[in-house]
């Protein structure tokens, strides 16, 4: 089950392998946004995204309980991908992962580097979990979810518990955190963290135009289904639909859902590289672009952004730079 | 006197202003470069750059000795010009700044956001000191210096109990410390925490290709003086010769000193945008340039890299980041 003691133990194993990244803040982009504004870097987490918190949890939580016999496999489209793959790494286990073959550059070739078997798919015409599933029972290897799973939901929530800790100590009292939410694996783990030790923060999960899945489903109370094909550059956090862990736990614990554009996105990552030096992806943005587009939507002064994930290719990172 | 006492006051005064960046690591990197490399990025400091330790030092150190009367002044490439500007601006001061008239434009427009007034120069006629020294006598100015004070590079020294305390947690015993040197304050002054508390780390200056004065001057013993006008794109760190406070201490304290070339620091900006998602500038990446390509001089197993600065034009960046 998904709950508070599952993430302070994914804490203890995370421990010397999940890096704590600092909160960042910044009083000119402050001014800009018209918002205390205080940044969450996970694209500087371990594989560049939050993704390793929740693969390091359930993999070596699985180890531990000898649940492994023969590798894992993992469905993913880049950032879970490394992560599924560096963790296995570290633990000495064999990896199969199921990748779009459009999916970014870098993140493929990354993945490959963590030692992976990379299996490619086409990720309009096939099904990904169904291939996921497929090679679990052929090659007798244990499917790592990418979010709807108990462990990864944990593992995520570590994040949450930093969150807390760290702006607590800068004086937070209330404070909207704003998520980047795919399946809703981060959104949900982090609201367990706040639900527990910090119930006035509230969460708001983020998503890209045509992929508001979540935030339709908040409204509606129950889980609804993009029926896009539109693409879109937020490659991380495509999803059709909530998952069915994380989505009672977000009907429970957020607020409204907020939504932006692809413009939106490549503005936000061209003030995140001018003002705090760090370099996002489209679907690790979001939830910046959000903070600073619609914030007149924000209910509270300070507000938290977690960056997501930084695998970005350079021609994209460059536009997103140059251009606006 | 710089000495580690005038260091820890410096860490008071910064408590709650000053960040402490982390230090992250990344088992790929290492393989490919053969080392275990520890960054310090100093580009997520306040102002992008390790330049605000030090100014935010000196201001608030001779704010409360009632010796700024009517305002500062600072001249700077681009990074101790915001830090002087931004600090200030927090401590309700004025502030002028004289700037090389082909700074980048990143530096300048963010200088002039932290409401300086600044004054252009044109580096290759005019000579820097003698222009800030007429301002601050003008105007009746107090002068902060970008690194020949001991103020400044006590401020800068707060990087080296950062370094020290992190990386003992982190089990390193013996290591090798590169920092990217220009006037030597902040190598100075990391030396100093090291020699207190680290005898085992040991410092190694890095420098640009043809601005490798201090590295000549380690090997003579006495402060050499760059004679060339060659251009390069490390403008935070072209300077014509070791400080005259800061040489002695790094006489007693550094190791031999380290150069790197333009298409080597191109290269490392690319590898530090591809394996930890930071932006740096091209003099910010010169000390982890040398740690790529002059590893063969190194002496331990165990590198930590101080990436100094993050502030670049996005078409420099993304020149960095696509080509090589």
């Amino acid at each position: 089950m998904s709950n508070i003691n599952l993430i302070l133990k994914a804490r203890e194993h995370g421990k010397n392998f999940i890096y704590e990244t600092p909160i960042l803040f910044n009083k000119k982009f402050n001014e800009i946004v018209g918002k205390n504004i205080f940044i969450k870097p996970e694209c500087l987490q371990v594989t560049g995204s939050f993704k390793f918190r929740g693969a390091w949890c359930a993999i070596s939580h699985l180890k531990k309980e000898n649940k492994i016999s023969n590798g894992v496999v993992a469905y993913s489209s880049g950032n879970h991908a490394q992560a599924v793959a560096s963790a296995s790494q570290t633990h000495g286990i064999s990896s199969v992962i199921v990748m779009p073959k459009d999916a970014p550059k870098q993140k493929i070739s990354n993945t490959l580097g963590y030692n992976a078997e990379v299996v490619f798919y086409d990720r309009y015409n096939e099904i990904r979990e169904q291939i996921g599933e497929n090679i679990a029972i052929e090659k007798n290897l244990t499917l790592i979810k990418p979010y709807d799973e108990h462990l990864v939901i944990a593992g995520q929530g570590t994040c949450g518990l930093e969150i807390i800790e760290q702006s607590k100590k800068l004086g937070l009292e209330k404070a909207e955190v704003l998520v980047c939410c795919g399946g809703g694996g981060l959104s949900a783990g982090i609201s367990l963290a706040l639900e527990k030790y910090a119930p006035y923060y509230k969460l708001r999960t983020c998503e890209p135009e045509f992929y508001d899945d979540t935030a339709r489903s908040l409204k509606s109370g129950k889980r609804e289904i993009n029926e896009t094909t539109y693409p879109s550059i937020c490659d991380a956090i495509l999803t059709p639909t909530p998952g069915e862990i994380t989505f009672p736990i977000l009907k429970r614990n957020a607020r409204e859902g907020l939504v932006a554009s692809e413009t939106e996105v490549l503005q936000a990552m061209k003030l995140l590289y001018e003002h705090f030096k760090i370099v996002s992806e489209p679907g690790g943005a979001v939830a910046a672009a959000a903070a600073i587009f619609s914030k007149n939507k924000l209910k509270e002064k300070d507000i938290i952004v977690v960056v997501s994930g930084g695998n970005v290719d350079s021609e994209v990172f460059s536009k997103a730079i140059s251009e606006n």
